[in-house]
């Protein structure tokens, strides 16, 4: 395939550079050619109306959620949870995942997500969406055990068996990856046993970290240490390793994070809306973004989450030079990519890289005038872009999804009643 | 015209009912019935697959500095103007205005928007936009002599020149207001007379009001009192009086302007990303909405700021009650109405109310699930609407602009050099 004509394309290559009236040469899911006067005997794309950007990666989600949007806003975390969403979660199965994570798949490929890195239950469904929808994504079981001894082992099991059977899917864009929910709902013991299941099949760790002063304060009475701590001493920043949330830290902790290649996931509309605070962004140097789920957001939509994680730099450091546009526009491209591994394949337009690749309108109304196209893609446009592929091939075409029948899906999700 | 079977009327009456499949008819652009089975021998619409909600009011705008958008985002609101807006707003005249403001009104009623209240140059150059576009909206000359006794008469005598052409113009949905600039540029002459202007032809106060801690702490320097104080010995908040900002408010302020009618107007994203500050606007009873200009929001779009704008409550407060979805919806509707003293024509989805609506694609992504339809709308929606009416006429319609081109507008203003 070949996208002629771009009329600018946003590399975010290690320059950053942004190119104007290329074409991209496609083949085998891959951009091997990016220059003037290029052909192709396959479809030809005029773009001279748009502008190309790298795929969108969404660090943090819980997909299935998208099940239970606008269910309970006005609750902190832990009442939140206890009261509204857990008792709801437990009257899930795998079907209703699959069309929960399905949902969610459509809202993040029609605001130009191309990956996502999961943390949800019947991973094997959640795949099952993906699969459907085409869409790049890691999938965690998640695991807790609530300090209870009994069910350590069972946990650990049921979470390689479901590494097993996604590794047997065989699909190259959906890899699992070891998921302990946080150091409040997992012992050491379950903690230790996740680490050596990530180091047995090479896996990166995805965890909620430091997102309340309750879970900072419980560590340390239990445990006599601060989260980050911990799990720095069992061995948890030696791997790969991508936090979400990372609200509460001190010097210290900040100070091991550089330190090391492990990556917090920055949260900003959700953080806020369950009022846990603000994360320390502009602090870290490993940086990547999420949304989390629909639940407590209420959307998926990253070009709103970059905004807002800008604006709320400013107002936590009260300074108009907290965090640049550009550095957000990283966290939720290139730097997504370096946090999951994948920064050879994904993240900017580059030759040979896998063409998961964002198409919006030249002409959009947020995109007008255009002194400064990433200003504009975070602080002005509303995520309405005009098509998506992954690998190559289209899922999104003039703000339809291309793989299922989306209005179906919505029908069939409103009949339900959690 | 006859809007059959709507899905759901968000209607914003006093019990803030939510209508399901009821028919709303609409007479000499208002609402005449909302009913079941109605009749028209008119045109008929069927919205079964339609959200209606009220048209959103936009209290605080620039709508010209659409014409800006990405030219300087990084800098404090002093040097942002300093440096940066006034330079480039000395190179504006009367067409670039009304082809700014063109751009703006098609930027709000893309976004569900239907009237806004303006401060800015070339009043006459505006209103001719909002004609063209068939927006509602106040408009307002920008007074300011910088503490220079010789200017002051003049910018009195020019402010009611524009008063008295927008009056002539006799179009009942452009209303002129009174905008001395702030307090950081408007002498105690200038502000007298801006007050007595107001009296004269009976018409609303807009001005900047404690934006920023600079400007307090000037003000006391200056004159020895906060920037409140002053106005209200000046007799400002007996008029109908709104504020843009309203940051930095002590005790004593906050219960001035609640034993007042006067309505502050909550602009969250500008606040952020120029680091002024978080009004306390939980604590205000007269609260209303707005983007400031795009120059340093980026955007007009109402949705995303009402989520922005109970999230940084959130923030200021660190309660994950400090904000309601209700009330916030509320500032962008019927108290918009009521801060610029029209709640009897607009604002909320009544009988004998003026038809300004909105319509929103029941099955679009972010409104689905439907368990709690105003938390969509602030939480989740992207402001995509699909249609929009004001006076009972259609000024988008399938997601396009009726009333002019906006490629062309675009194109002509991409071809100048800010």
């Amino acid at each position: 395939m070949l996208l002629k004509n771009c009329r600018f394309i946003v590399t975010q290559n290690e320059k950053r550079e942004i190119l104007e009236n290329k074409d991209v040469l496609i083949e085998n899911g891959r951009i091997s050619e990016i220059g003037n006067n290029l052909s192709s005997k396959e479809e030809i794309i005029d773009c001279s109306n748009k502008i190309i950007i790298p795929g969108l990666i969404n660090c943090h989600t819980h997909a299935a959620m998208n099940l239970l949007r606008g269910v309970s806003d006005d609750k902190n975390l832990q009442e939140w949870l206890n009261e509204d969403i857990w008792p709801r979660e437990a009257k899930l199965n795998g079907e209703l995942c699959y069309q929960g994570t399905l949902l969610a798949t459509a809202e993040m490929l029609l605001t130009g997500t191309t990956c996502f890195n999961d943390m949800y239950f019947y991973t094997g469904d959640v795949a099952r969406a993906a699969e459907k929808s085409r869409m790049r994504c890691f999938l965690g079981q998640v695991m807790f055990d609530f300090f209870d001894k009994d069910k350590t082992r069972k946990i650990i099991e049921d979470s390689e068996m479901e590494i097993k059977k996604i590794l047997e899917l065989k699909n190259e864009r959906i890899k699992p990856t070891i998921t302990p929910h946080s150091v409040e709902t997992c012992s050491d013991d379950l903690l230790t046993q996740s680490r050596d299941l990530a180091n047995k099949y090479n896996l990166p760790i995805h965890m909620h970290l430091s997102e309340t002063e309750k879970e900072i304060n419980d560590c340390l009475d239990n445990r006599g240490k601060r989260p980050l701590i911990l799990l720095n001493e069992l061995g948890f920043l030696k791997n790969k390793f991508v936090g979400a949330h990372g609200i509460h830290f001190n010097e210290e902790e900040i100070n091991i994070l550089n330190q090391n290649n492990s990556f917090i996931i920055y949260n900003p509309c959700s953080n806020a809306k369950l009022a846990s605070g603000i994360c320390p962004a502009r602090e870290l140097n490993n940086l990547c973004i999420g949304t989390d789920s629909v639940a407590s957001n209420n959307n998926l939509n990253l070009f709103e989450e970059m905004k807002f994680g800008v604006l709320l730099q400013r107002v936590n450091y009260n300074e108009v030079n907290a965090m640049s546009t550009q550095r957000i526009f990283d966290s939720a491209t290139i730097d997504g990519a370096r946090a999951l591994g994948i920064e050879n394949e994904v993240g900017s337009i580059e030759i040979n890289k896998k063409a998961d690749l964002v198409l919006i309108d030249k002409d959009n109304i947020f995109m007008n005038p255009n002194y400064n196209i990433i200003s504009n893609l975070v602080y002005s446009f509303n995520g309405t872009v005009s098509d998506v592929m992954i690998d190559g091939s289209f899922v999104v075409r003039n703000k339809e999804i291309v793989n299922f029948d989306l209005r179906e899906l919505i029908g069939k999700l409103n009949s339900l009643n959690f």
